[in-house]
C-alpha cells in the first residue's frame, strides 16, 4: 500500500506516519489490512529525523501545487491521500489570493490527479471547524452538529468549506473515496507559540511546564473545543479504515470534541504540576483575541465520529498527562 | 449607471433587460436612482432584435470565461452585475469539467475583475434550488428555508454552492457587494422543450395551448416550487436594490416560490382553457425523471425575500393568464 501525507513534514503529519509505520499494515475502506510499502511526506519543509531514516518513507520537498502539476504528487499507485496541507487562518486573512491558492486550487489539483490514477483512491481531507462561525446578527452559535449549517466568517472557513464540497462532488462521481473530517483545536502541541490566535491553548500548558510564564488572553469561562494530537490521529485513521457503509454520508463529520473552558484548562494544569504552574500564567484578556476565540464553536456535536467508534479524551488532565509523557525534555517542573 | 448581464440574451436575462430598460433608472443598494447608461449583454449567443435595437445595449457575443479572461467584460466603470450565465444541469453531470468551468472558474473570474474594478460592484448571483438534494438514506427534504442546509446531489448544485461561499467571502472583503439569490423553478417558459428534467413544468402549458400533445411524466400529486417569470425578475432586481441592512446575512436568500402540484397546474389549464386543453395531456410517469423530480425541494420557504418585499405569485391560474397574455402567438386554443 502507497500512501501520500500532504502537510507530512508537519506535527500532525509527522506523527501520522508515525502511527501508519508503526502499525506496518493498514485497512482502507474496510477491506482487509495489507502492508505498508511506501509513505510519501509532502511538505515545505523537509521530513523529521526519524521519518527520513525509515526506508519506507520517501520526502519531497516544495510547493503542493507545484508538486502536483509535475505530477511528482500523487505518485502512480497511490491507494490513500491524507491531504492536512493547508495556509492557516491568519495568512488566509492576510493574503486572500494565497489562500485561494493554497487551499482551494491546491485541494483542487490534489483531487484532479487521484481522479487521473483511476483507481479511486481514499482521500482522507482535514477541514476545520473554522467553517462555523457566526454571522453578524446572530445569536450565539450553540450546539455545532455535523448538520449544522457553516456559515463561514473568514477566508480559510470559506475555502475549506468550498473543499468540503469538491470532495463530496469527486467522491459522488467516483473519482475519490472522500473522507472530510474537521479536527477540533489540537493542544497540547509541543514546541514555541506559533502567532495563531489559537496558540495560547497549548502555550498556557506547554511554557510554564517548561518553568516559563506564558499570557492567557481570555476568561477563564471561556468555551473550548479540544482534542489530544493521539485522539485526532485516531480520527484521521478511523476515517480511512472505515468502510462506505460506515461513514455514511458524503458531507463532513466533525471529531470527537472535549468540551471544556480555560478555567478548567488551568486547574488541570495545577492538579497536574501545582501552585508552581498556574502562578506562571499571566491573565489578562485580549479584546481582539477574545472576540475571535469566542467566534469559535465551544460546544461540537460529533454523532458520526461516535458511530465511526472514535471516541474524545476524557478530561484535559489527561492530556496534560500525555504531553508530559511524550515531552519530557521540555518539561521542568515537579509532576505529581 | 452600466450594468453587466451575464446570460443577458437568454430568456431571463433579456427579460431583466428590458424591465431594466423600461425603468430607464436603477437604485443598487439603497442609494438613490440613477440613470441606466449601458446595458451589457454577455452571452454565447445574440441579443434578441429588440434589445439589440435599444442605443443603451451593448451586445458581447462569446465564452463568459474567455470574454473575462480578455477583459471584454465587464467594462471598466461597472456598476452592477447579474451573473446568470451558468451551464445547466445536464451538462455538469454529463461532463464534470465542462460544469467547473463554466460555473466554478467563470464566475470567480467574473469576481476578480470586478474586484479589480476597485470599486464594489453589486454582483447579483443566480444560484439555484439545485443546491438542495436528499442525501442517500435521508428522508424527505421537508421544507427549505433560508438557512437549510445545502446537500448537493449533483454537480451543477454543487457548482452553485461553492460559487455561494465565493460570492460571500469576495462581500466580505468588500470586493464586491454580494447579493445570492436561488430562484425557483421558472414556468411558463415561452418556446420549445429543452430536454432539461424540469421542461415538463413549462410544456404541460405551453404545448396545449398551442394545440399541441404534452407529456406529463410524473403523477399530479408531485409537488413543484415555482415562481413566473415576473416574479424571478422582481427577485433579481430587489436584490440589487436593497441596501446592505435590508439585505442582510451574506448567505443565499430563496426568492419566493408558489407551492403547488403537477395536478393543480394542470386542473388552472382546464379552468383557462377548457378540457380541449387538457386533453392534450399524456399522463405517462417516467420513473427516471420522477424520481429525480421528487428529489428537488417541492417546499421552499422564503422568509428573508418576505422581508425585502418580495411576493410570490398568487396562484398557477394567474401564471397561466401572464403567459397567454404575453404570447398570444402561441396560443391557438380558446381562452376563457
Amino acid at each position: 500500500m502507497n500512501i501520500v501525507i500532504t502537510g507530512g513534514a508537519g506535527f500532525l503529519g509527522a506523527r501520522l506516519a508515525r502511527a501508519l509505520l508503526a502499525r506496518g499494515t493498514f485497512s482502507l475502506r474496510g477491506a482487509p489490512a495489507r502492508p505498508i510499502q511506501q509513505i510519501v511526506l509532502a511538505d515545505l519543509g523537509p521530513a523529521p529525523a526519524d521519518l527520513a531514516a525509515d526506508p519506507r518513507v520517501r520526502s519531497v520537498q516544495g510547493d503542493l501545487l507545484s508538486l502536483v502539476e509535475s505530477r511528482d504528487v500523487p505518485a502512480a499507485g497511490t491507494d490513500a491521500v491524507f491531504h492536512l496541507a493547508a495556509a492557516v487562518s491568519g495568512e488566509c486573512e492576510a493574503d486572500f489570493d494565497l489562500g485561494m491558492r493554497s487551499n482551494v486550487d491546491t485541494t483542487r489539483a490534489l483531487l484532479q490527479a487521484c481522479r487521473a490514477q483511476g483507481s479511486t483512491p481514499v482521500f482522507v481531507f482535514a477541514s476545520s471547524v473554522g467553517v462555523f462561525g457566526r454571522r453578524p446578527g446572530d445569536g450565539p452559535l450553540g450546539t455545532i452538529a455535523d448538520d449544522t449549517l457553516p456559515t463561514p466568517q473568514g477566508s480559510y472557513g470559506i475555502q475549506k468549506f468550498i473543499c468540503e464540497q469538491l470532495v463530496a462532488d469527486y467522491s459522488r462521481k467516483g473519482f475519490v473515496a472522500g473522507r472530510t473530517v474537521r479536527p477540533m483545536t489540537v493542544a497540547v502541541r509541543p514546541g514555541r507559540p506559533n502567532g495563531a490566535a489559537s496558540s495560547f491553548f497549548s502555550g498556557m500548558i506547554r511554557e510554564p511546564l517548561k518553568g516559563e510564564r506564558a499570557r492567557v488572553p481570555v476568561p477563564a469561562d471561556t468555551p473550548a473545543a479540544l482534542a489530544s494530537p493521539t485522539s485526532t490521529i485516531e480520527g484521521f485513521l478511523r476515517a480511512a479504515e472505515a468502510s462506505d457503509e460506515q461513514w455514511g454520508h458524503r458531507t463532513a463529520v466533525n471529531l470527537p470534541s472535549l468540551r471544556t473552558t480555560v478555567g478548567e484548562m488551568a486547574q488541570a494544569l495545577e492538579k497536574v504540576a501545582g501552585k508552581e504552574a498556574t502562578a506562571l500564567l499571566d491573565w489578562s484578556p485580549d479584546p481582539a483575541i477574545e472576540k475571535l476565540v469566542r467566534s469559535w464553536p465551544g460546544d461540537v456535536a460529533w454523532e458520526r465520529a461516535r458511530g465511526l467508534g472514535l471516541k474524545a479524551d476524557p478530561d484535559f488532565e489527561s492530556i496534560v498527562r500525555a504531553y508530559i509523557a511524550e515531552n519530557a525534555d521540555a518539561v521542568r517542573l515537579k509532576v505529581r
